[in-house]
């Protein structure tokens, strides 16, 4: 049987003169990528290729045949390079382009193609991550440079998925509101000792310290983020209550009745998960409770080599499932998993829109190149949460000999509820 | 080296005159169940046995030599059937005293004696369910009468884990709150399709329809159960909106957009939670949203033999990693897990009072064996809730294509923490 003209078969209408390897080469991305509604623009030629019967949502440019085969060739790395090139342009939403590449995908349970490959979830794959590969990979990605970071994260530099209690909120109310969620979660007294493992700039364990009244201990393996954090916690005087250690958070020692963790686990290599229930165990014992807040999935799934490359090395994303291996061998009972995944496209739009913003002051400190990679991975990661490839989810636990911490859920929302019950008020009266 | 007196090295006070064989079973026990505070009696010779410095919980009383050999030999066994034979009595608080054994193991992580096994949970093991064997099963637990169950469960007879807005709430009222918890969960809409997997006696399926304007198409095996929940909906006029359907859940057919099932999963092999995934997948697909609702463990962890032989055959309480097998080759993502243990303790303690209170009339249904063996049964889960050996889980789960359906919970306690507030408003004016 004779393959029938592709272009004819799936109804693409290529615009006339279209030369026949570019025509090929396009075809193979459009199978692959189903019926996203994206225009392609070849710029050597001028020749379109638009999906049938739908407004694009975006027009994606690529600069020539080189560019074109590298997608076919080695797709994971070609795009993200070829696009923090200049050699690929979206011209149009990015974030909502990669979201509608994602959704037009079938539910791939066992045979993604290559290309589908390609953006399929933003973070870099497993890898093996020895305490030394872990401080290369966390120096690479979080010493930047805090100016860097100021730029585009909210005044704390929490660099987590914030928690928007109201969709109105801003991303300074958020990432407040977020600290605050978690110390609820976890029930904190006054008086009780909390090991963080990775604490990023130090804004957790801070507001834990400075609003519960309890003592932090915080681990951290980014030098320049625990500079800035100490720094912080002289300025209000709260050094004596929070102490930042600059060491792996397998190096954890002491006792203590909380363990918090967030957006660390991403860190961490599922062959390790048995060895971190150790350190969380050896830590908080069976009277202990705690918190992980990590991005995870559905199900299990590898990452663009892309993003492993040239953003994020040694990251995974783990399934609820991977992460019971760290508390089931010492009877932690879950208590209550929320998946925040809505938070955290927010979270990632409000963080490229002020990204874009500091685009002058960004391209000043750091080359086009890199700026564009950064805007790719921002906006694929906004698409990746909005259309399920990723997950955010806190689960907290509680030791077989702890006291169960809550009654019912109801007292994390009082204060949310008063406030919506307020504003129902004043719109009822106004 | 040469044996030191057990009773000398445990300073276990015999009392004098304690024969010989006697002395060494109980050792052996008091060995096994660690410093648990129970006074034990040898009913043969009034020889007894108590715990050093402090005042006993319970007394337990060993009618005969050959019971308490059958506590060595056969401990799964023997212990449940002693009890409710009448060979072992229990003076003072049942539930209590096995708590305190629950709670004086060890975590046991590795080597658990076989004593220990003897309550470790409340249910019964894991078993192969054919279709046939699941009907035989479910007969033999949901099909005594439901007269039996009217005497000691609320007037709606949910067979579940309640939900206590306040610690002071009724049964009954818990129960109904459970009930709207559920369908607030999965956010039902006016004319969805609701498909559940176990209905029990009706309530749940009924509550659906008649407060969230949905059809709700219903499966159980139990004909009793079947039988009422029918005669209910045609009595309320909701016949047009429920369909209650006499089949084993893997036999569900059509499409739906809402997956329910309460307190049935313990009824599935975890062998055959790949095949429960697929059931689930073919009714809701990628669009739709569930609820799974059942009795878990914080562990994989095996079950009382006597329960499984007595009481709940076929019964297996799996862990959330196990529970995951269902979910992920769907790529479900998980939106939310509670974890209700204390909830479970608490309609326990509630069922066991009414229980108690109808034991007149239980007595001129079924022996006192039946009936003694029930009161075990119902106070050995109060015990295993409390302890933590057992736990109930919530999940809630949404499909790929599904809408995220809160942005946050707080909608699901905006009544609760009115109320709440309502009454410390009271309270404060008063």
């Amino acid at each position: 049987m004779s393959q029938p003209d592709l272009a004819l078969r799936n109804n693409i209408p290529f615009n006339r003169g279209f030369p026949f390897v570019e025509k090929w080469l396009l075809q193979q991305i459009f199978k692959a990528i189903g019926p996203a509604p994206l225009r392609f623009l070849f710029k050597g030629n001028g020749a379109e290729l638009s999906p049938p019967g739908v407004s694009p949502l975006a027009t994606v440019t690529i600069q020539d045949r080189r560019t074109l085969a590298g997608l076919i060739l080695d797709p994971e790395i070609a795009f993200g390079d070829a696009y923090a090139d200049g050699r690929i342009e979206v011209d149009g939403d990015l974030a909502g382009a990669l979201q509608a590449v994602y959704e037009s995908w079938p539910n791939g349970r066992a045979d993604r193609s290559w290309y589908q490959r390609l953006t399929s979830g933003w973070m870099g794959w497993c890898q093996a991550n020895s305490l030394r590969g872990s401080r290369n990979n966390i120096h690479s990605h979080y010493d930047l440079g805090n100016a860097f970071y100021k730029l585009w994260l909210d005044s704390q530099l929490v660099y987590t998925c914030a928690y928007f209690p109201s969709v109105s909120a801003t991303l300074e109310e958020a990432q407040k509101a977020k600290l605050d969620y978690i110390c609820r979660k976890l029930q904190l007294q006054p008086g009780e000792r909390v090991v963080e493992a990775g604490c990023g700039w130090g804004a957790l364990a801070l507001h834990m310290a400075r609003h519960y009244g309890v003592s932090v201990t915080a681990f951290n393996i980014s030098h320049e983020q625990i500079v800035y954090a100490r720094r912080r916690a002289l300025e209000e005087r709260l050094n004596d209550r929070v102490e930042f250690i600059e060491d792996d958070c397998r190096n954890i020692a002491g006792k203590f009745d909380v363990f918090a963790s967030v957006g660390m686990l991403e860190h961490v290599n599922v062959a390790d998960y048995a060895r971190l229930g150790k350190v969380i165990h050896r830590s908080i014992g069976d009277s202990g409770r705690g918190i992980l807040h990590f991005i995870g999935r559905s199900h299990k799934d590898a990452f663009s080599r892309w993003i492993r490359k040239r953003i994020f090395p040694g990251t995974y994303a783990p399934t609820l499932g991977e992460v019971m291996d760290i508390l089931q061998p010492h009877h932690y009972a879950v208590s209550d998993v929320e998946n925040l995944r809505p938070h955290y496209a927010k979270t990632l739009e409000l963080w490229l829109e002020r990204f874009d913003k500091s685009a002058p002051q960004i391209s000043e400190m750091y080359d086009p190149r890199f700026q564009r990679a950064w805007r790719l991975y921002l906006a694929g990661s906004i698409a990746a949460f909005r259309a399920g490839s990723l997950q955010l989810f806190q689960i907290c636990f509680a030791g077989s000999k702890s006291e169960p911490i809550f009654w019912t859920r109801a007292p994390l929302y009082w204060d949310t509820n008063r406030a919506a019950k307020d504003r129902k008020w004043i719109h009822a009266t106004s």
